[in-house]
């Protein structure tokens, strides 16, 4: 039996638990996403694949590549089932290793041409666990953060300003919670570095009951587009030379060190036989490693390191 | 204190650990290994960094960039102390949990520009388990391993050849054992694939006593030279073009993944708050992800996943 203790108990409170609308919703959303990047790509568009998952249930990949704004963009949609939660989920509630589950999930990175427009990522999930004899147990987790390789404070304060107003509905306490998290979350240990500018980051989110964490999803993936879309479209006519380009090739290495070493999702999902192209589509199209590159002192490049990955408030 | 039964109980057999033969020799291998790579290379030279490591001990890391033959390549010694096994060494060792240990070691990678040059592993490490009242509690691991980018059959057979060289004054079953580890180990289990053609694997030795288990390191390291020099002096020699290079960077990811996701050294040293760029100077130069990507059949590609990457007895 589980041990509910260690989450709140929901059910008695909450008992509608509507899968069936968070699935309709993220497939929407999948496509409004791919309708907005498709817009700022203006040639390519996003090919498609539909898979099944060997324990149950599949999903439905959305890959843009080789745009003239867009080098790569995954935009991923999966709901499977299993037998086990990964060890990725369990670290954290381990009363429930041997339990089977479901989950779905939206799921997005994006890896822009020029080197001026940062790479964003954005993801949501709800996970639903099921034992005989007892109502389904369940909690959403997701977020977004933002990559920039050159960094411009507008676009930091744009970002951070609509992740507040996603969480503001749902009370004062929340971007900063999730704020820190996000920081907490989107940090490479073994480099002592931030992945980027943070954002958002939330998970095993169940104590607002069911109707006010799936509202509080869909306010935070809107607000995904709504930060995201503006220092595209901004950021893309930035003029870029070979220079910057190995910057950002460089600097997309921490991504992959992130994804492989650290990312819930990633390790969830190869943790649980999920399809690899589509939970790898996350890394870049094109990344260098240089053994112990530093940037040139007082560099639009140092500034990134000293002025935009650490912490801060930018709102 | 340690369940020594975990391990055989070598100390009263061979009470002789002299662990500052194995650091001179170490030495003097990163030394051979730096010389050979520079004459096949011609152009370009190892530069040093020396370095400390913060809870004890530290390293001397060689790396070699853009050159001629080799895009990348580092040889890095390291000797390291630590209040605590990192959690990859002890999972196979939970006993040893909370114990203090030093490790040695030589790690090298080489990248070689030429993608008919196929990028080698060589490692091997001597690990000491230090207790309050007991005799030091020590093991070896190592190996090396060949990852082709295109397949040559005689290279194969070359490799696989001087890895039974090194094993055959040890006994007969020396060779298949740690070939056949070697073939599990160099596995990407989500992938179902092979990181390469394998060679020998082991990790763990102690039972033949210090000597013979230190005599062994040295066969393995002396065959590693041998093995790889003759197939670099050959197959630099191969004309290639971008279509080539572009296959060489997308197969460079699965040496990313295999290292970010299994390699035993490289999570045992950011684990043990190793030095980053020292690790992870085993990551390739320029690396490329693609969705989904697939080889034409009948292509020269095709054949690496068909012919060469399947594990198979290769003398």
């Amino acid at each position: 039996m589980i041990n509910k203790m260690a989450f709140k108990q929901i059910e008695k409170i909450d008992p509608i638990v509507d899968a069936s609308s968070v699935k309709q919703y993220l497939l929407d959303l999948q496509n409004r996403i791919c309708c907005f990047l498709e817009l700022e790509e203006g040639k390519a568009k996003f090919l498609e694949d539909k898979w099944e998952h060997k324990e149950g249930g599949g999903g439905l990949t959305r890959v843009l590549a080789g745009g003239d704004c867009i080098e790569k963009a995954g935009v991923n949609f999966s709901h499977v089932s299993g037998r086990q939660l990964p060890q990725a989920a369990t670290a954290r509630k381990p009363e429930l290793a041997h339990s089977t589950f479901q989950a779905w999930g939206v799921s997005v990175v994006v890896h822009p041409l020029n080197p001026y427009v940062p790479t964003s990522h954005f993801n949501v999930r709800f996970i639903m666990v099921e034992e005989d004899n007892h109502p389904p147990f369940w909690w959403f987790g997701g977020g977004f953060d933002l990559t920039p390789y050159y960094g411009f404070v507008d676009d930091c304060i744009h970002w951070h300003r609509m992740a507040k107003n996603a969480c503001e509905p749902f009370g004062n306490d929340v971007y900063p919670k999730y704020k820190k998290w996000a920081d907490q979350y989107f940090f490479l240990k073994h480099r002592n570095e931030q992945r980027g500018i943070g954002g958002l980051f939330f998970d095993d989110l169940n104590e607002w009951g069911f109707e006010r964490s799936f509202a509080f999803v869909r306010s935070v993936s809107d607000h995904y587009i709504k930060a995201y879309q503006p220092i595209v479209e901004h950021r893309k006519q930035c003029t870029f030379s070979q220079k910057e380009r190995d910057f950002q090739a460089y600097r997309r290495g921490r991504y992959v060190e992130f994804n492989l070493l650290y990312d819930r999702g990633t390790l969830f999902g190869l943790q649980s036989n999920g399809r690899t192209e589509s939970i790898l589509m996350s890394l870049p199209p094109l990344v260098a490693w240089h053994y112990n590159w530093q940037p040139l002192h007082g560099s639009h490049e140092a500034k990134l390191y000293e002025e935009f990955l650490p912490p801060k408030e930018w709102i």
